[in-house]
C-alpha cells in the first residue's frame, strides 16, 4: 500500500509541477520562454500520463491492501483514472493534440477576421476525432456521455438535458419579462476605480470570506484562474479595469470561491490524486456562490458598500446602496458568454450544450453552425450576432477539442443555488451574518458537505447528501425569479 | 540518436521544472507551501535521476550513432554524468540527504546562539560522510579532488593549491599596505537610496549590458540569485537596501552576469544537458567581471555617474565622480565572507579552502575549527572574530554538505580578469567604448570564447583557448596591484 501512495504521489507531483509552469507562463514567465515552456510542460504531463498507466501501477493496485476508507477510495478512483487513461489509444490522443494545436492557430484567424470558412475545416477534423475519442471512452447511451463525463463525472447527457430543458423554458420568459420591464441603471460601476485600491479591497474581501493567504496568493494575468499546487498552495490571479469595478472584484470572488475549495480538502488526501475538486461543475458551484449569491447579493454590501463608497469617492460617492446594488445586477441580453449577466448567462450554456450534442450526432454539419447559432441567439435571447466573431467565434474551447465542457458552466449555477437553499436550512441567520461580513459558519457549512470530500464522492453524491435532492434547476429558478423580480419589479 | 536526444531532453525538463519550482519558492511561494514543495521537487529530482542512471538511458548511448559533433559531445558527457550519478550508492546519498537535514538545523540554531558545539557533532558526521563520498566518486591523488571536481570539474586540488598558495602569498601584504594607507571614506553609497529608483536604475543598466529581458527578468528575493530555466528564459533576483546603494546595484550587475552567460549558451544546445555554464568558477568568472571589473571600474562610472547623480540627488548631489568611485572599492579588512570587498574576498575563500582540506585529511579535529579559523584570520586579516557565529558558524555551505564549493568563488575571481586581460588584447578600445556606455564587443567576445560552448568544454579548455595560458594568479594580482595603488596611493 505504502508504495502505492508513493507512486500516486509521484504522479500528483508531476501534475502539479505542470500547473506549477503554467501558472508561472500566465504571470511571470518572460515571452522568449513560450517554446521551452511548452516543451516542459508537456514532458511533466507525459511523465505522469506514462507512470499512471504503467503496468506498475495496476500491479501495485492489485497487491496492495488498503490499511484505511481513504485507501480504498484511493485504489477505487485510481482504477477509474487509469482505465479512462488506457482506453484511448496514444495514436488518437496524438492526433487530437496535433489538431487542436493546428485549430487555435486557425481559431485565432477566424476570430480577428470574422471569417468562420477558415476555422470551419479544422472544426469538422475536430468533431470527427472527438466522436472517435468518445468511442474509445466508452459509453452506455450517448457519445455525448463519454464526453461530458471527462469533466463531470458520472452525469448523463440525458440528465442535464432534461434540467436544462426544465431551465431553458423557464428561463426565456424570465430574460423576456426583464427586457419588457424599466431599464435599470449600472452607472455605479462604471467610472474611476483606481486600481491599486481594487486590487487591496478585492483581496481584503477575498481574506475576510475565507480564503487563506497564508497558503495562497493573488497575482495579474490576462484571464483569471485559480490553480492549486497542493491543498496548502492554492492561487488565483484577476485582471483590473481601471474603468469598471465589476470584472475585477468579482472576479476576484469567483477565483476565490474556486481557491476555497480546494483549501478546504482534508489535509489527509494531500499529495494524493484524491485531493481536488470532484467536477468541474462541483467547483463552478463555489465560484459562482461566493461571486453571486455572496458577493452580488443586498445583505454582502450593506455591510461592504460604505467601505467601498469610502475607497471610490469619485464615483461611489453619490450613489446609495440601493444604487450599486442595481448597477451590480443589471440584466441585459448580450452577445458575449463571458460578459453575461447572471440570468442570460445560463442560455449562453444551452445554446453550446445543444448544438456540441447535435455536431456529435451529425446531426449538424459545420457549415449551418454560424445560423443555427445566430438563429438561437435570436429567438432565446431576443439578439442576433451580426459577426461570426460575435457569434459562434467567440470561444476558444472547440479549438482546443474541448467538446462537453461547456454545461459544467451552468450546472455549477444549478449547484449553488441548491447547496445555498442547504446552507440556508442549517444556518437560519445566513443573511444577517452576511449583512455583518461574518462568512465562517457558511465557509464552515461548505467544508463539511463539499469541500473535505475531494474526489472521494462525485459531485451528484455531494449534492444529495448535502441537500437531499438529486441535480434540478428548482432552487435557481425560485432564486432567479425572487432576486430579480425584486430589482425590475414584477 | 534521436531517442537519446528525447531521453535527455526529458532529464533536461524535469531538472530545469525543479529549478522553476525552486525559483517560486523563493520569490512568490506562500508560506504554507513549503512542506508541499520540498517534496514535489524532490520528486522532479528523484525521477531526473532514476531516467538519467536507467538501463535504458546506457543502452541508448551504447547503439546511438552520433550525427554532429554535438552529439559526440552530448555522449561523451553523459556518459560522465551517468558515471558520476551511478558511482555513488543510494543508500550513502540517503545518509548525506538526512545528515544535512539535520544539520542545517543545528547549525541555524548553533549561529543564532553562538554555540559552535551544537552544530560540531554535525559537521563531524558531515565530514565522515563527505570522506566516504569522495571514496565512492574515486579520485587520482586527494579525496578532495572528488569533491572538487562535483563542482569545478577536471581541476584538482594541487593546482588550486598551487595558484592559490601563490595568490596568498601577494594578497596578504597588499591588503597590510591598504591597512596602513590613509582610509578611503565610503560616504556616497551610504544614505537615501530611494528602493523604485534603486530598482529601475539595476534594470535599465543590466539590459544596456545586455541581459535580455525578452528572455529574463529580476524579481525581489531574500537572498540574491540567477537561475535557468531555457537559453531563452533565464532569471534574476535581487535585494534592495534603502540606505546602501552597494548591495542592490552590484548585486545585480552580479546576478545579470550570471545571466548573460547561460542566455548566451549555443540555441543548438537547448534542451540538452549541454546548456549549462560549464562549472561554478567559469560561471562565477562572469558574474565577477560585470560586477568588479565593468561594474566597479572609473571608465563604467564616468558614464553612469550623472545618471546615477540624477536619480540619487540627495546623496549623490554633492558627491564627484571621484568619490562616489571611492566609495564603491573601499577595502576594509571584516569578519564576514559575504560582505567582503573585491581585495580580501580571496582571503576569505582560501581560509575555508584550507580548512576544508584538513577537515577531509583528518589533519585537524572539528573540536579545534573555531580557533584555527581566528588564528588564520587574525594572521592574514589582522581582524579576530569576537564570536564563532561570526567565525566558523557564519557560512551555511557546510551544514549542507557542500565541501569543495568555496574554492570556485575565487577561481571565478582569477578568471575574470585573465578572460578580461584577453578581451582587451581583442578589443583595444574597450576601456573606451566601457566610458561610452558601449557593451556589445564585449558581450560577444564572452559569448564567442565562453558562453557559446555550454558544457561543451571545460573551464580549464575554455580559458587555455581563450587566453592563451593556464589558470594563474598573475592577471588578478596585477588587475588588484594597479586598481588599489591607484585608490590608495602606493
Amino acid at each position: 500500500m505504502q508504495a502505492l501512495r508513493d507512486r500516486l504521489s509521484r504522479i500528483t507531483d508531476l501534475n502539479h509541477a505542470a500547473a506549477i509552469l503554467e501558472w508561472d507562463q500566465e504571470t511571470y514567465m518572460p515571452e522568449g520562454a513560450e517554446e521551452s515552456r511548452a516543451r516542459q510542460v508537456a514532458t511533466l504531463r507525459s511523465l505522469s500520463h506514462e507512470l499512471l498507466v504503467d503496468d506498475a501501477t495496476l500491479n501495485l493496485m492489485e497487491s496492495a491492501s488498503p490499511e484505511s476508507p481513504i485507501d480504498q477510495d484511493l485504489i477505487r478512483i485510481t482504477r477509474k483514472d487509469v482505465e479512462k487513461a488506457t482506453r484511448v489509444p496514444a495514436s488518437l490522443i496524438a492526433e487530437l493534440a496535433i489538431a487542436s494545436g493546428r485549430s487555435k492557430g486557425a481559431w485565432q484567424k477566424a476570430r480577428a477576421t470574422n471569417n468562420f470558412g477558415i476555422f470551419a475545416p479544422h472544426l469538422e477534423k475536430i468533431v470527427d476525432l472527438t466522436v472517435q475519442h468518445a468511442e474509445a471512452l466508452g459509453y452506455d447511451q450517448n457519445p455525448y456521455d463519454a464526453l461530458l463525463d471527462q469533466y463531470e463525472e458520472g452525469m448523463t447527457t440525458a440528465e442535464v438535458a432534461r434540467v436544462f430543458l426544465d431551465l431553458k423554458s423557464q428561463v426565456i420568459p424570465l430574460v423576456k419579462k426583464i427586457a419588457d420591464a424599466p431599464k435599470l441603471d449600472d452607472r455605479a460601476v462604471h467610472g474611476a476605480f483606481p486600481e491599486d485600491a481594487q486590487w487591496a479591497f478585492g483581496i481584503e474581501v477575498a481574506k475576510q470570506l475565507g480564503y487563506d493567504f497564508h497558503c495562497g496568493r493573488q497575482d495579474l494575468s490576462a484571464h483569471p484562474f485559480s490553480t492549486a499546487f497542493s491543498i496548502t498552495d492554492v492561487r488565483i490571479t484577476t485582471r483590473v479595469d481601471p474603468s469598471f469595478f465589476s470584472p475585477g472584484f468579482f472576479g476576484t470572488l469567483h477565483e476565490a470561491g474556486h481557491a476555497m475549495y480546494e483549501q478546504g480538502i482534508d489535509m489527509a488526501l494531500e499529495g494524493t490524486p484524491l485531493a481536488d475538486g470532484t467536477s468541474l461543475g462541483m467547483h463552478e458551484s463555489q465560484s459562482r456562490l461566493w461571486e453571486n449569491l455572496i458577493g452580488r447579493s443586498k445583505p454582502f454590501w450593506s455591510h461592504y458598500f460604505p467601505q467601498a463608497q469610502a475607497l471610490f469617492p469619485e464615483v461611489l460617492g453619490k450613489e446609495t446602496l440601493e444604487s450599486f446594488y442595481q448597477s451590480a445586477n443589471t440584466v441585459a441580453p448580450s452577445l458575449i458568454r463571458v460578459e453575461a449577466d447572471e440570468v442570460t448567462y445560463n442560455l449562453h450554456i444551452m445554446l453550446r450544450f445543444e448544438l456540441e450534442q447535435e455536431m456529435i450526432a451529425g446531426k449538424i454539419s459545420i457549415k449551418d453552425l454560424p445560423n443555427a447559432w445566430n438563429d438561437r441567439m435570436e429567438s432565446w435571447l431576443g439578439v442576433r450576432p451580426s459577426t461570426d466573431s460575435d457569434g459562434v467565434l467567440q470561444d476558444i474551447h472547440w479549438s482546443l477539442g474541448a467538446i462537453g465542457y461547456f454545461p459544467t458552466y451552468a450546472l455549477g449555477n444549478l449547484m449553488s443555488t441548491q447547496l445555498f437553499d442547504a446552507a440556508k436550512r442549517d444556518i437560519p441567520n445566513l443573511d444577517s451574518l452576511t449583512a455583518s461580513g461574518q462568512f465562517a459558519d457558511l465557509l464552515g457549512w461548505l467544508r463539511t458537505h463539499v469541500h473535505t470530500h475531494g474526489r472521494r464522492k462525485t459531485a451528484s453524491e455531494i449534492l444529495f447528501d448535502a441537500t437531499g435532492a438529486p441535480l434540478s434547476s428548482a432552487s435557481w429558478m425560485k432564486y432567479a425569479t425572487k432576486k430579480f423580480g425584486d430589482l425590475y419589479g414584477f
